[in-house]
């Protein structure tokens, strides 16, 4: 038997071997039976101590993996498949590719992580009586509709045309749990393995990582004040099938894609045949700018399919959101999403239809503006009298700002030693694709924060900095 | 330029000219500005009148794809890159692989689809009690777990224990929309192109697509009276890396997988390092029949992964059902379903967890088995009164019977005539993988149907076959 090994991991010996081990296992080197040479031999072959090899071995029995016989060795067990499986080479996504994005729980008392509403003005009484009267209804022995419920369809058209001036139809609508859900769908649709995709650089690392699951091989393209930089997209082979983009407000650096460059992209996309994702995420909180309309609304011709999400809007547990756009793709997207999951919940799609239809949605929604926008002074207070060596920039809209930083440190460690502190801020190059982005930046959500979080929150950042 | 038609299909010259024409703008072949032949060169060279290439052209102008310019002809438009995406062939899954079973509106006034539950005896006032308690919680700001709301599980690892004598704990289970969400992560996750997948024959179309579509060969076993025939397993190259079965009433011919049969399965997944799926969709509703323990307890290596759903014990549109297993195939799955949709809503899951720890859910379970087992009853008298030319099998649990024939006319001949009639039946063959079933045997959901409804539909089922 030929072991081929790696070399292990310095200051982790033990666990880098047994990693080993466990993958020649379940990659078939080593097979039901095999005896694995003695800790003696491996620890000589492998420069290691013996105990740190005995001690590799014994966690592979306990796993089941390995057995040991006593007087005879150790042997490759036969009774498990599930490590094969649970370390498939093919798996396309892993706990390794999880992104910043997806922390749910924080250990920091401070928690600036973007794209968390606040629910402390939530109408939580007349959002339960919404949903208490959609569970009243007895339900159906069938499926709902897959391109979600007529009656949430028509309150979202009929909100789109008054909050953003759009001629949408409710047959052209489909509803997804959450934007990602739709990206999902788009990706499974339209992607093949090695097709191209282009992204924002930096921006939304869930979007990458659904999109790049599918097999795309993403084109970064990168951004300034204006949004993307339309001289950076690709043309040629390999087609681009897919670009996904925040125009209203680039996330994560909070810049408004400017008319020009909605132009230009919308006549690259026609040229090359590109479907752009337009994802208006966080568009109904606007501060001090005048709104642009969606890029749906300059592209008749069906190439442009826009995302909305109740994520922060109410709240992101909610799990709905929708596509809207030209209806052959909304019915592909349809009837794609019965082999998923079918449909999303109905008694939730009802109840969130009665919440929008009887005004209190967009009543929310005016509410927050407010509130946000008190939050934002309060950070932009914050850090003019912290003394924090930078500037905020991105806060036209939403509930996230870039805090852009005049430092030698880089913003990794500066969000390293935050963190140490209680204070969770997320580094910019967090958000970076292949390309990479300076690490120059904070991203600071402040939307759910108390006033009294954000002061001493940048308090502490300035402490840091200035230190 | 040099355009290669296809023949026309015969008696429907029009719209094959139009579909050939719009798939080679889709693809490339014809390009923004490219003029296409005369309509009378086009006639001559298809050998069809020249009003039938008129109409396909006057179509394609009316969507969009060319533009007639008078005098000078028809071009391709610049306009719409839309098509193309539509279009596309890397498209896994369309409209045209929708199976039977995802019928979810019918124009016959009986319905014997499968797998519909009866909301006859639906305890409404209990649930919607629970879904508004689960509504009266403040949001939160951030993402609920992906695996699931903890109370959730706990409640489904106390009832897989009492109801199917499961020794599960709750972080052993991943909450899903629904089986096929769970069937759609497990083969995202662990399936790459190529791959074989094992399903049986006739099976569950959705599963068979849902797998298919992320690239699997699917290898078709045939099933008899107890279950998967373990003969038609595969061995060698190349691997297979799932199995899907329905062990407790296989679907839809109704048997249960024998002792025997489950241990060379369990035997074979062992060896060939197979993940088994055993999908107890409907094991809550057994008649007469006792249960097997589930396939799981007999496989404490972790190769089997059981999915369970609420859709048949208490309605499909709620979208909620599981998989329990492995605690890292279950963590692998969970780290997934952030980049699929994140997570089921929150509400719904807290609702569930309350009907299931309340009682209310297994009460609801208990009534609705009696009551089933009535419907039963009712279906087997009809058969016996009725005349009908068949016997019924497949009925010792489960909402669904199969009617096997004894005539001359297929399956799908009697489906055709009773539909006519108003009567909705799916012949055996819509269940069936590319090997095919014999066409002799009908699959009746008798669950949601009133007595008379079950009568009514028997007696015209009758009347067809011995007419």
């Amino acid at each position: 038997m030929d072991l081929d090994f790696q070399p292990l991991e310095p200051g982790n010996f033990a666990a880098s071997l047994t990693a080993q081990l466990r993958d020649m296992v379940a990659q078939g080197k080593l097979v039901r039976g095999d005896r694995l040479p003695s800790s003696r031999q491996l620890a000589k072959r492998l420069n290691v101590a013996r105990g740190t090899v005995i001690s590799a071995l014994e966690t592979l029995v306990a796993e089941g993996v390995l057995e040991a016989q006593h007087g005879s060795g150790t042997f490759v067990s036969g009774a498990c498949a599930a490590t094969a499986l649970i370390d498939a080479p093919n798996a396309p996504l892993g706990v390794r590719d999880l992104t910043p994005d997806v922390d749910t729980a924080t250990a920091e008392a401070i928690n600036f992580q973007p794209c968390r509403p606040s629910l402390e003005l939530f109408p939580q009484v007349e959002w339960r009586r919404c949903v208490a009267d959609a569970a009243s209804a007895r339900p159906s022995s069938d499926y709902g509709d897959p391109q979600g419920e007529l009656e949430l369809r028509v309150a979202i058209a009929a909100y789109l045309c008054r909050a953003r001036g759009l001629d949408i139809e409710a047959d052209q609508i489909i509803i997804t749990n959450g934007a990602i859900g739709a990206i999902d769908l788009v990706g499974r649709q339209y992607l093949s393995p090695g097709d191209r995709c282009v992204m924002e650089n930096p921006g939304y690392p869930l979007g990458r990582q659904v999109l790049a699951g599918h097999g795309a091989t993403i084109h970064d393209a990168a951004v300034d004040a204006d949004g993307m930089l339309t001289d950076q997209l690709p043309t040629g082979a390999p087609s681009v099938q897919l670009a996904y983009l925040t125009p209203s407000h680039q996330f994560p650096t909070g810049g408004r894609l400017s008319l020009q460059r909605r132009r230009e992209l919308l006549d690259w996309a026609c040229e090359q045949r590109v479907l752009l994702l337009e994802d208006d995420y966080d568009g109904e909180f606007r501060y001090d700018m005048a709104p642009l309309p969606p890029m749906i609304a300059m592209a008749p011709c069906g190439h442009v399919l826009y995302l909305g999400t109740f994520s922060k809007t109410l709240f992101p547990s909610l799990r709905i959101g929708y596509a809207a756009g030209d209806r052959r793709i909304v019915q592909r997207l349809s009837a794609l999403r019965v082999a998923t999951d079918y449909q999303t919940n109905t008694i939730m799609q009802r109840a969130l239809a009665r919440f929008i239809a009887s005004g209190q949605f967009e009543r929310h929604v005016q509410k927050m503006r407010r509130f946000y926008a008190r939050k934002r002074k309060r950070l932009q207070t914050a850090v003019e009298t912290s003394g924090v060596p930078g500037r905020l920039v991105g806060m036209q809209s939403g509930l996230d700002a870039l805090l852009q930083l005049d430092s030698a440190l880089s913003a990794t460690s500066v969000a390293d030693r935050a963190s140490l502190q209680g204070v969770k801020v997320v580094p910019i190059a967090r958000y970076a694709g292949q390309r990479g982005v300076a690490d120059n930046a904070l991203v600071l959500g402040y939307a759910a924060l108390s006033d009294e979080q954000i002061t001493r929150g940048i308090e502490i950042l300035a402490q840091i900095l200035n230190d």
